[in-house]
């Protein structure tokens, strides 16, 4: 197979920060294995930073040191290109042009294959060159190759991921530690788990962009983080926290894309992101800290999940490195891995569409026919109750209610009325109840 | 890169029981979403079976059906063959078969593999072909592709497998239900978790192949099932499961695989089956019922898992299918996937000079002295004791000693000398303990 005799495999790596230093210090530590893995050895022929002098991990030999990344990945020798820049410019110029170019492409950038996934897809397909990005989603879990390779025989139809570790953190603060959610977040920011200005994470747009390519590869569509309907952590209240507690709960940020049928009985994607109770027997629930992992459930193979550190820089480069040696060992045959599927192309569910269960804490005035006027107005939208509790009498009288499955636009107009309604004083709590059998 | 045009892959499929059947049907019922994801319809050239009137949960074009299978495999247009018969032979001989006749091949046979595998890895080798086996180690969960592919830029250091759903069906109900082993075993027979004949799964010989086939591919080093150290769980005990709760741990079986140090300083590989404890934070004390999951720590990943169902016709039919993906894009473009990897060749290390730690619970005399000697026994040997814990008084008097790391040689010679102590009534539990950070 081996059409180039030893000759070196060449890698340009762009970027040299948390994850591109550790992406250089592997190449180095493991060249021996790695060459034994992809059949020649693999040479780092440039490293494209911002500044020459910046301060970094990992000691790179000057001469490889360049500040031109379009003059490293058009120089003509380079095999394959490492972007962990991040961000969609000049990212997506420079991986364009090592298409354009031969290269084959491993990227770690999760925002600009959600903004603009298919336009790198077809520049690698017109290429005849791959493009790789495990690192993009979940950091080192392998959950990329799994859902195009090794599930390519079955019918994936649903994935809930934990694909955040800071929201991921902060929600296990508050559950074990009874913290609300600025406590967490100061407590998360300490850490390092979180940055300080947090709104990617918190605000769920990290997990939307990881959601819109869990759900390209889950059902072989297109889908973009314009897809995904998105909300955020921060008004998590310690409250919710323990009314999933007292209903055998945790609170999680999910990504979650499913298949779900339409009014006229086709088969669309539903992709959301929102916290979310599951039952505390659910896989998901025990991912502690700022782990993450990704659950999928597909005909034949029933219930997976994989399981790891979704960010930082040394598993990050893990799941590169990963991506290289196949990348590599293609490059030197001259031949492709898997593409991009899109030869399902089904279209994306309105939210309104997706059919969901909501928990919904009422305070309500206590007294007769309250109970009898909520559930009229559950009833008066066609959303089915599966459990009320009373908690509480006089002032402090609570109603918890949990709803069947149901669209998600019946349940927020079903809220809606409920916090028009005389006998009910606020609405204090509505969250989606996830990862049951219903 | 399609070099046939739309001419269709021909499988062969030898089986026809619990996963042959499945992987008929999915063939079936799936036959678009493969052709496009190989690129060329799948179809079904023939199904190798005992007997052709025998009942099956599947309907198969009786012109499909025969009794021939080694006319099938040689018949010169096959693509692809499926094994899914299982044992020795005539397993081997049709996939050597199949291999020289130029057809690719995806089996489920774990035992053929970690017997044999070498032999069959060559004749792949040379043939050109792929042999792909998914299915071969827990089910429909990724994991082969995983260790060969997602973590090919990573050293791996360790795994720790749950990988016989039998077994971790009958220690979960002595954990939660208090069942005594052979209360346990009947419940899984009755069912359907458990054999009639139950000694491939409760003596670890199904588990020991798996963990063979996982230390070969994690350690790029051929492994097979004669290096590995096996002990089922016919002798783990309610006592033994109390002890580990009272530790805050729980018993599993385990397949463990991890670069261990010999006493010259090379890295060997420990490879071996048997029952343990684990703290119950381990992400792996989580996994209840019939269902595996594979626990991976690597250098730069750190801590991963992969869970899933271990077993079954349709899981295992769906990791099946999800090879036969590959391998039928790999036939198709005339190139091979990634083959075996045993350039490391790393020696296995003999179970005594493997380094564990170890629970020992002892029945004692309750008088002066005793601890003392009990200790001195430990030190004798050059085990460090990390816990010592006493029980009751008078004849009931027992200590439970939890060591720190020593190798299993000082660890049994320890556990003898304490048997042989006129102040030992009775070495009451010796269980090994797992998945600590020491």
């Amino acid at each position: 197979m081996n059409t180039e005799g030893d000759k070196p495999l060449k890698v340009a790596v762009l970027g040299c920060g948390v994850v591109g230093s550790q992406v250089v210090r592997l190449l180095g530590e493991q060249s021996g294995d790695l060459a034994a893995r992809v059949g020649a050895p693999v040479e780092i022929a440039g490293v494209a930073v911002r500044r020459l002098d910046a301060p970094r991990d990992v000691d790179v030999p000057a001469g490889l040191l360049t500040t031109d990344a379009l003059g490293l990945v058009t120089r003509g020798d380079i095999d394959v290109v490492v972007e962990v820049i991040g961000g969609i410019e000049p990212a997506r110029s420079l991986i364009l042009a090592a298409l354009e170019n031969g290269a084959s492409v491993v990227t770690a950038n999760k925002a600009l294959l959600a903004e603009d996934g298919p336009t790198l897809y077809e520049a690698a397909e017109k290429a005849g060159r791959d493009l790789y990005y495990e690192a993009a989603v979940a950091g080192a879990i392998p959950i990329v190759r799994p859902l195009r390779e090794s599930l390519a025989g079955d019918k994936v139809t649903r994935v809930l991921g934990i694909v955040n570790g800071t929201t991921n953190f902060i929600l296990d603060k508050m559950d074990t530690q009874g913290s609300g959610f600025e406590e967490a977040l100061e407590e998360a920011q300490a850490l390092g788990y979180a940055e300080a200005d947090p709104t990617a994470d918190v605000e769920g747009f990290d997990a939307a962009a990881k959601a819109a390519i869990l759900a390209s590869l889950a059902f072989h569509s297109r889908v973009t983080a314009a897809d995904v309907h998105r909300e955020g952590i921060s008004d998590v209240t310690s409250g919710d926290v323990r009314s999933a507690t007292d209903m055998g709960c945790v609170v999680k940020l999910l990504a979650i894309a499913e298949l779900n049928a339409t009014e006229s009985g086709e088969e669309a994607v539903s992709v959301r992101v929102h916290p979310a109770m599951i039952p505390r027997s659910h896989p998901l629930a025990s991912v502690r800290e700022a782990y993450n992992a990704v659950f999928v459930e597909s005909e034949a193979a029933g219930q997976l999940m994989f399981y790891g550190p979704g960010a930082g820089g040394a598993p990050t480069a893990s799941a590169v490195l990963g991506d290289l040696v196949s990348v590599a060992r293609n490059h030197r045959q001259g031949t492709r891995g898997v593409g991009e599927s899109a030869y399902a192309d089904r279209a994306v569910l309105p939210m309104g569409e997706t059919r969901t269960r909501y928990h919904v804490a009422i305070d309500v005035d206590d007294r007769a026919g309250v109970l009898a006027a909520v559930a009229t107005a559950f009833a008066t939208h066609d959303v089915s109750i599966q459990t009320v509790r009373q908690e509480g009498r006089g002032d402090d009288a609570q109603l918890v209610v949990v709803s069947h499955e149901a669209t998600d636009a019946q349940l927020s107009a079903t809220v809606e009325e409920l916090r028009g309604m005389d006998t009910v004083r606020e609405v204090t709590s509505v969250m989606r109840v996830e990862g049951t059998d219903e």
